[in-house]
């Protein structure tokens, strides 16, 4: 294949590189793309409003025949959540595990799309031929089952994908990492590790999903009296697996609430990703038959969500639970950053009504799904790439995992930190960044994908820092009369009430304004007019309150 | 005094409990009326365009001639911020500590007044007499010099307000907290505790201020090749003391950045709470004579403050210092919940452009200056109160406090977790509460002091969310004519000039809704002529794009 042989393989990443979250990483040799992952990220404090954040994808659009595949490293939003979206723009074939497939199929029945997407299951274990790439998934432990990492074959070499990852030598489902396998690929020769960063500023390993059991079993010893209520990701199936378990040895009933864990819950059991004994689960609406130490509820809202079941728990607004002296909280999980303080406002509220609260900071109720360092060094070990690039995570991040590659022994020439768009090209000898394609978030707001950007943020952002103030004015300009008004409308301002006098101020203001430029020679200039008003009133309110609000003037001419 | 035994002391905490800072407590008896602290709060992300928060005083305001006076634990904002604010409605004199009333006379010159303040300065040890109350400042440890604890002497006994304190045993200043005077106070009979709350959750004792100046020698010794950039709190005077005298120790020049710093470090040299070596501290137009490893900067912005001196170096826009390769820049601080978001984003840009980053959870560079569970226990077994009662914390914290008391034996009867407002009575032989007085959150924004309350705070929330829509229109009602418009006008909502459409549709619903009001019988309702353009358009616009902007209807009327 001599043609093939000159090409170059491309790696672009289109997001998950300086944020959290929005993985989508675009490999492309010749005519072929594949995509890993299409993910989703959850909205900045600066981006009032926002629903969620896609990756911008207009480099795929213009290559839409050239794309052979996505491929799914596994169910996390970070990794699926953009496919409802992007699907309404280029609709290749997806590939991911069963779990994985599940869940997207889940996500997709709340959408209407324009195509019917071709979703195929691959086992860890199998290679799929996309193109010129053979992709191998290989077994990983993560936070939800099911998850894998990439061997991508390409005509230049190897390229290892980690997805998300930690090594779990006492998995809940026996199944370990495939290291093994990781270690056979390295002995063929990897020209690119992609590897993942989020805990590369941890010294150590990860600890097991079973510790979380442990510590689980002590919490249902000690507290026999109790109702017993844990909240916990939804997608952490074997975390479930593990709050039944413990509750079933304690003969409690076990009730679920919360749609997304009723979703994946119910998903997970019918795809055999999860195992009930007989008679433990019970409906939400049956725990009034039975004593509250003979149950245990399994919640949503561990990141403290306004709308979560444990957050209506919380504020006694649960149709079904009111909690009180008799329950026990546990948040079976950790505060994502820029969570915390809604995390605490939860723990506050339930300790004002009496319930017992346990959190990460108290027991290990939580472990992380992710490598810490010595398990970073254990892939890149097994692996011996001859280039890296980390990925998945802030800089801060990405450059910990790359101080990690120079502790391996690697060469600093041979460490790739990219970023969003940028293009990294190798071939079996060499590799380089050559140029960027376009990249950058794409913010949707309720229906709308895209029609938010940074005018209509750096808007809102003023709208809420000091509200606004609206003049209405009609004119005949040909009169050169005032005809209505000046009226002043404020939102977010002032209490208006108690401000008459400066509200009247800023009326006198306003029409002097208008007078001006009405008794000013030449032409009534509208826009200038305006200027003239808002540049008044801004500057009055300032010196008055050292505020700035948004004027807006609105003249009509009749 | 009969007169006197009849009364009971009222304890009336204004500030403090269910939340961090803005703390402020009321003694009365009888006729007397005395204030510990005054301090400030800072806003919740809910109160967009907020500067800071002040307690209601208007219990104060209305017992104004009782008042006797405001004594000062220390001289944090949390504890004095709000003294330039309630001395333009009461003017109490001020007790405090050297220290404390240097920060305050430097905060009062940026205010102006109607009343000159009346600034008494008291030293540790020493007692004061303000009506019924006798007050003795008993010095305690704490992240800024000169903090005391208070033994107040009321006439049904002796109450202990415990200020914010921790027990540090190689205090850098040499001075331990006076526990040997607090073992003697309890000796005599403690009525009332009331103690601080900030680490009740946390086990075991707070480390030394000492084992931060250990860890500057080691990171000054593996850098000797670097600049050293040290970020802190500027009241921490004894940190400023540690890092100045490391530099020394290694022949580097120590040279200030940012205000608050400079004005701190000002006043406690000046006032004797610092010594600075001969020649150590330079000027930071004079860092250019010096090599980077000579050179140890101390700056502001250890919680990520956007215009604080750090983030302007990070960003490249701090006109005497640029960062790069040659720096290694520490965070000696932890970042303040909701602040994690920004300092991770100083961090990544430090990262990116090759700085070396060290923080917290990397070296142990912070130490809190809050008391752990076992301070709080022995201030508890030395004091043996008769009541007691957490303050200054979230309900979490004062649960966990009163958690301490109940395991050191004492009665939950004889345990008060109050809250803002709520009164608790006490004679020598009870307490209780009996009622509340008024008392909230006084919201500042800029010179605005509580002209913002919640219905302008809701707005703004409302128009950060999905901005607003201004419908502005002229109408003869008289003749029932639509004379001009409707205009629509909207800010934060869609970017404008690619939804032309959409704002076509939204015009041609409002004036369909004004034809159908003017067509309609009788007189035409200008509020229902408003209510129903408001309501179709945003019926439409929630069909259409799910979001609910603000619409804000004008009609003129000719």
């Amino acid at each position: 294949m001599p043609k093939q042989e000159k090409s170059k393989l491309r790696v672009i990443p289109l997001g998950g590189l300086n944020e959290i979250g929005k993985n989508l990483t675009v490999l492309e040799y010749a005519n072929d793309i594949l995509i890993v992952d299409c993910g989703l990220g959850f909205p900045d404090e600066d981006m009032p409003g926002i629903d969620l954040v896609i990756p911008d994808i207009s480099y795929l659009e213009a290559n839409r025949e050239k794309i052979r595949g996505i491929v799914l490293t596994h169910g996390h939003e970070d990794h699926i959540g953009a496919i409802p979206y992007i699907l309404r723009q280029i609709n290749p074939p997806i590939y991911g595990t069963r779990l994985t497939l599940g869940i997207i199929q889940n996500k997709l029945s709340e959408h209407v799309l324009p195509f019917t997407p071709s979703l195929n299951q691959v086992n860890a274990g199998e290679t799929i031929r996309l193109g010129s790439f053979a992709v191998e998934f290989i077994h990983v432990n993560h936070s939800i089952a099911d998850a894998c990492c990439l061997s991508i074959t390409t005509p230049v070499g190897i390229v290892v994908h980690s997805g998300d990852f930690k090594l779990d030598v006492t998995p809940i489902d026996g199944d370990m990492m495939n290291i093994t396998r990781l270690g056979e690929i390295g002995r063929k020769g990897v020209l690119l590790l992609m590897c993942e960063s989020t805990n590369a500023e941890r010294p150590g390993h990860t600890p097991s999903e079973k510790k979380v059991g442990k510590s689980l079993e002590t919490i249902f010893s000690a507290n026999t009296d109790k109702r017993i209520v844990i909240a916990t990701f939804s997608s952490n199936v074997h975390r479930v697996q593990q709050i039944i378990n413990v509750s079933a040895n304690h003969g409690r009933k076990v009730a679920i609430t919360g749609r997304s864990m009723l979703n994946i819950i119910g998903a997970a059991v019918e795809l055999g990703y999860m195992s009930v004994p007989e008679g433990v689960l019970i409906d939400i609406n049956e725990i009034k038959r039975f004593k509250p130490e003979q149950l245990t509820l399994i919640t949503t809202g561990s990141q403290g969500e306004p709308m979560s079941a444990l957050y209506r728990m919380a504020f006694s607004d649960h149709s079904q639970v009111t909690l009180g002296q008799q329950d026990l909280v546990v948040l079976s999980s950790s505060a994502i950053p820029g969570n915390e303080k809604l995390v605490g406002r939860i723990i506050n509220e339930l300790t004002k009504n009496g319930v017992s609260v346990l959190h990460d900071a108290v027991v290990e109720v939580h472990v992380s799904g992710h490598a810490c360092q010595e398990e970073l060094k254990l892939l890149q070990a097994l692996l011996k790439p001859k280039y890296f690039m980390p990925i998945h995570g802030e800089y801060r991040h990405l450059a910990a995992n790359r101080e990690l590659a120079l502790d391996m022994g690697m060469d600093a020439r041979n460490i790739f930190i990219s970023e969003i768009g940028k293009v990294l090209e190798l071939d079996r000898r060499s590799a380089k960044f050559t140029g960027t394609v376009p990249a950058g978030k794409i913010l949707v707001d309720g229906y709308g994908v895209g029609d938010v950007g940074n005018i209509v943020l750096r808007d809102r952002r003023h709208l809420s820092q000091d509200g606004l103030i609206v003049v209405v004015a009609s004119l005949d300009t040909e009169a050169r009369l005032l005809l209505s008004g000046p009226d002043i409308v404020s939102r977010g301002f002032v209490y208006v009430r108690e401000s008459e006098e400066l509200m009247d101020e800023v009326r006198q203001i306003a029409a002097a304004a208008i007078e001006k430029a009405l008794a000013h020679r030449g032409k009534v200039d509208r826009i200038e007019l305006k200027n003239c008003v808002k540049d008044d009133i801004s500057k009055f309110l300032y010196t008055k309150t050292k505020r700035k609000p948004m004027v807006l003037p609105v003249i009509m001419n009749l």
